[in-house]
């Protein structure tokens, strides 16, 4: 089933745990060939020829007809032209007269033109000509989409599960700016009787932003605030930063350098950039010990009663360097005299705009890792430990899942539970370690289309637990497109209300009759016994959570083309709204399938739907969704919380005369 | 059916051509009060009401919901969240308990917040309190929608019809730097046998980018140049760009200056900013001599062959004044020291960014009208001649409409046939004078169905003569985004293939396989008659050309909410594929109707379908559209450009018992 070829002296990404030897000879599918300094394979597309993968990407389900770059980006201003999102997932599957899988080894920038510069060509090209490809090829007829999933997370490795509680609701917002804030969210989805597990704290929670601090003047006595409501059953879940802000006196900032963890100019001085913080400094995630290190820092979260994480701006996101600055206002300095004219007015705001993730900067800093995992890679002759130094830009992709993977490894030789990971920037691989969140969305309708594109093609990449933020993080949102968005979310794994600072705020409390996303919550906990169970399912038995119904159904042709329906577990398929003012929306059904209502906290209609295509009504403060045939789904009664709810006593709704299996009902 | 109601001393704006004497009393929906130094009128809104019009906003055909900014702004970033584009155009119809029009005749920036802030008010705040709102409220309980569209355009006056050969395709692009280039573009076409009526020119085609001048250089006897294009039925299209270049010598530029005709500083001086030709003039469109002298400068172009122009950054849009790049540079300056941190960063590269368009530079410059037109907006104390300064900032939304009345007005002294004159900038009343195009769009997927629903919003506010740069203006457009974006152009009046330099050139012949494009193109020549007879019944019946099902099925809930197709005449629905790699779409009859399919140059099927949903495949190289029923549909033969169009030479798609009467068919 799995094929690998390699070319040149690839860098260990440590993506694979399976060990496989390398094919010689020629190539299953396609050719390869050097071309400009990178390996370039390309392979022909026939008409009707899909092509899923490449996990977190923008448009649709089926990539083919457009060029994506794996280079992972701290994007705000994601549009349908956007090549590169937070995390490169190098896998894809062409799915059509020849099917087979594919996945690009390689660590750092990778480009894949799917049928975009020339519609009948795929063409993958990887910045230098050292790289491992892994050809999956169907060994049966039917199921072949199923059969290739399946086999790259065994060469990949089990996907991360997360604690129970990270399956109940969390709201989030970059502003909550003390205890009192906190409490305020705490007590009002208590009040309103809107189930809640989890409250996120983003950057403020922190003193001048300095990772594994917590401001004392605004969270005093922060373990007993956290303990008291994780009584209630609600965990704070604090943000990890990449970049550790440079200060006289912050611990982790002078340890780092004491142990020469930080990331080196090639001159061997410390790399900084600037972050959140201001200027900073970055640990060698690449390098074991150092990656151990910056993971045991979290104990001091760990020690205050914190069982959840979100790493953040770990591609990492650079806002600038000092020395890059120097060139911009170089440059900038010119335009007092030349007039910003046809040439001159773009070339002023992108030089001003060029501060942020310059390609220049990924190019300033090194890591350390053995000249063995190196390869090709090495930018130095090995010292006398066999290290050698790698340029940040080789590798770049490989950087926020070591960051994760830090923390996890940490977490494993911990006593209790394990806690909560789940972080924007990823490779595969990571998939083991933590979940992700598809990164700062907008509020956009679009964006709920794109949330469950992203979620589908991420649990291809192994990457199950997963979500977007409900309602859009940038821009202001407004009632009915938070209505409709959690209405598709609380199908996801993770399942998180989040937003910007500056933007209107979209707790649910803020809005005309809370009861409707109160409703809406309601079903979410509702669920929590099936969505869990599935997810372990999948989890366990390196299936797909969540998926295109192409791959439950790929005799269908029609159902191969859906891009805005999915399957969630073996039971529920679900179909969102997403054009606003739209009184329901057409459902493909590759199956009979039971419709079910659910509206005021309750199922208030079940209807047996045939075959084919449905215009269904999906009024907007209820959720609509669909019971598979011959399959019923579980039902809990309301709870406040996912500690709360009653596995033992279960309605359905579909078929009742099916089975149900429930997984880890404790 | 129209009331007019007059708050404090309005700016006569002269959208209006029906003299209307105001009421007194209370308002027939909805109260106004004084707010924030501005009028606000607030209506509540009732489940189900849907909110048509705004002309050229983003967002579905149904306006309810989002907050949108009437302020005319030259946006190339355009997402779902922009709130104002090029044009203004503040007639609005709330569809639903209670059935009304409301037209917001006020200049100056007006904010329409359509169940945004609270998803049961609307609310319209100008700037200043003095405004004029025009009721319409219809008479009879059926056909309410086209009867107050009607209304408003007897109001407001007769739609602009363009001349026959502007209903032909148009290849346009920035980037066709000599008449080498051009020549080209046209005889690639004529090899292809892909029909072709004009070619645009932008901005490359002028010395320096010096309105009315063409660069000798480049464009060496440009008068035989385009008289040969013309004997083989293919007209130029130059585009006229609002700034005139400051530069000794540039004799419109002299002119202006030496007789007054320039927007002036409060000081009285000549205000400058930058556009594509660095340091340039603005002539003051209000000011009926400067119009009329602007006008009469087009004659250079009509003496040289013209027959057509574009107006285009005439919103204005200001890439820099020498005052506001002071003011960035000190703040700029600021950074060389301050770290780019959490609130660094934003405000450095906003600061940057805050160089174009800046609030401030709609501040600096004034214009001169009568102290009668002026009302309450005069800035100043009248003259001898009883004339005044207002500021710009507070009429900005008329600047872009009397540009193009200007050229209009001068026409209609000059001997022969109109010309084709189209705007990026309007306001209502500009309809009367010309076309708009949707300004710089982008090859995004949403972006086809951006376009139907501008398209239709447009008509509502009167443009009749409108369409979308086919493929997308900014980035890269691919081969399957510009077919199934032409063959939903093909039935819009204004049907241009155009983009940006720098993008991936996209005229049809760079794609495989153009004869697919050929046969799209090909229908587009067939349905002139067609598109050309509906297009003048409606402009001479104040009619709507393009327009939403709701228009013509207001009984049927279903039809009201169909936000993805639109009517075109009397005849024919249109249904577009606006999702890559999809195989065909969902589409609602609420009318039995003749599903065609044109292939390969042809009617390839005919097929009667019943009322109500059906999935329609479309494969990608075909068009399909919708002939409603008991309706016929002619089709001429193939033509290489309108003039050669035999209108006596017809087939018909449809119910060929049905009758069908063509208009001016010469």
């Amino acid at each position: 089933m799995v094929q690998k070829f390699t070319f040149g002296k690839p860098f260990d990404t440590e993506a694979v745990v399976q060990e496989i030897k390398a094919s010689k000879g020629s190539l299953p599918f396609g050719i390869a060939r050097k071309k400009d300094g990178g390996l370039c394979w390309t392979c022909p597309l026939f008409d009707g020829d899909k092509i899923f993968g490449l996990g977190e990407t923008m448009r649709g389900i089926d990539k083919r007809g457009y060029a994506f770059d794996s280079f992972n980006t701290d994007q705000p201003n994601q549009t349908e032209t956007t090549q590169s999102l937070y995390g490169s997932h190098n896998f894809i599957i062409v799915f059509g007269k020849k099917t087979f899988g594919l996945f690009v080894d390689y660590p750092g920038r990778v480009k894949f033109d799917l049928g975009f510069s020339n519609s009948s060509e795929l063409c993958v090209q990887t910045a230098r000509a050292d790289a491992d490809l892994y050809f999956f090829v169907p060994q049966k007829k039917s199921g072949s989409l199923k059969e290739i999933a399946r086999a790259f997370r065994e060469l990949t490795g089990k996907s991360y599960v997360p604690p129970k509680w990270a399956f109940g609701f969390c709201q989030s917002r970059w502003g909550y700016k003390s205890a009192a804030d906190i409490e305020k969210v705490w007590k009002t989805y208590r009040k309103l009787g809107i189930p809640l597990d989890s409250i996120c704290m983003d950057i403020d929670y922190m003193k001048d932003y300095k990772d594994f601090t917590v401001d004392a003047k605004k969270f005093p006595d922060f373990k007993n605030f956290s303990a008291r409501l994780k009584k209630d059953g609600v965990r704070l879940v604090p943000i990890i930063d990449a970049g550790v802000k440079k200060q006289k006196g912050h611990k982790i900032y002078e340890e780092m350098l004491a142990k020469n963890f930080d990331c080196k100019n090639k001159s061997g001085t410390t790399f900084e950039a600037g972050v959140w913080p201001g200027d900073s400094v970055f640990a060698d995630f690449l390098n074991p010990d150092a990656r151990a290190w910056f993971g045991a820092q979290y104990k001091a979260l760990l020690d205050l009663g914190i069982e959840g994480f979100w790493n953040d701006m770990n591609e990492p996101a650079l806002f600038y360097t000092k020395e890059n600055l120097k060139t911009v206002f170089a440059r900038l300095e010119k335009f007092k005299t030349r007039p910003l004219d046809v040439t001159g007015l773009f070339e002023f705001t992108g030089t001003a705009n060029s501060v942020l993730n310059n390609a220049d900067d990924y190019k300033r800093f090194f890591h350390k890792v053995s000249a063995k995992r190196a390869g090709a890679f090495a930018a130095t002759k090995p010292d006398k430990d066999k290290n050698v130094l790698v340029c940040h830009k080789d590798v770049h992709n490989l950087y926020g899942y070591n960051m994760t993977r830090g923390a996890a490894e940490f977490f494993e030789t911990q006593e209790g539970a394990l806690p909560l990971l789940y972080s924007r920037s990823s490779y595969i691989g990571a998939h083991r370690y933590g979940g992700v969140w598809t990164g700062d969305n907008h509020s956009y309708w679009g964006d709920i289309l794109l949330s469950l594109q992203q979620v589908v093609s991420l649990n291809l990449a192994g990457f199950l637990y997963t979500g977007s933020d409900i309602g859009g993080f940038n821009g202001n949102t407004s009632r009915d497109l938070l209505l409709r968005w959690t209405a598709f979310a609380l199908f996801t794994p993770l399942f998180r209300n989040h937003s910007a600072f500056g933007t209107r705020e979209q707790e649910y409390y803020q809005f005309e009759n809370p009861d409707a996303f109160k409703s809406m919550v309601e079903l979410r906990y509702a669920l929590v016994p099936y969505l869990y169970s599935e997810f372990l399912k999948a989890a366990k038995g390196d299936g797909l959570f969540a998926r295109a119904l192409a791959f439950d159904f790929e005799g269908d042709e029609r159902a191969r083309s859906v891009h805005d329906q999915m399957l969630v577990g073996n039971e529920i398929m679900v179909a969102p709204v997403y054009v606003q003012n739209a009184i329901g929306r057409h459902v493909y059904l590759p199956e009979p399938m039971t419709m079910v209502e659910w509206k005021g906290g309750k199922v208030a209609a079940q209807k047996k739907l045939s075959k084919g295509d449905h215009f269904v009504e999906v009024p907007l403060e209820s959720v609509v969704f669909f019971v598979r045939n011959k399959k019923k789904v579980p039902l809990a009664a309301a709870a406040p919380c996912v500690d709360k709810i009653d596995w033992t006593r279960l309605s359905f709704v579909g078929d009742k005369s099916a089975a149900y299996e429930l997984v880890d009902c404790e």
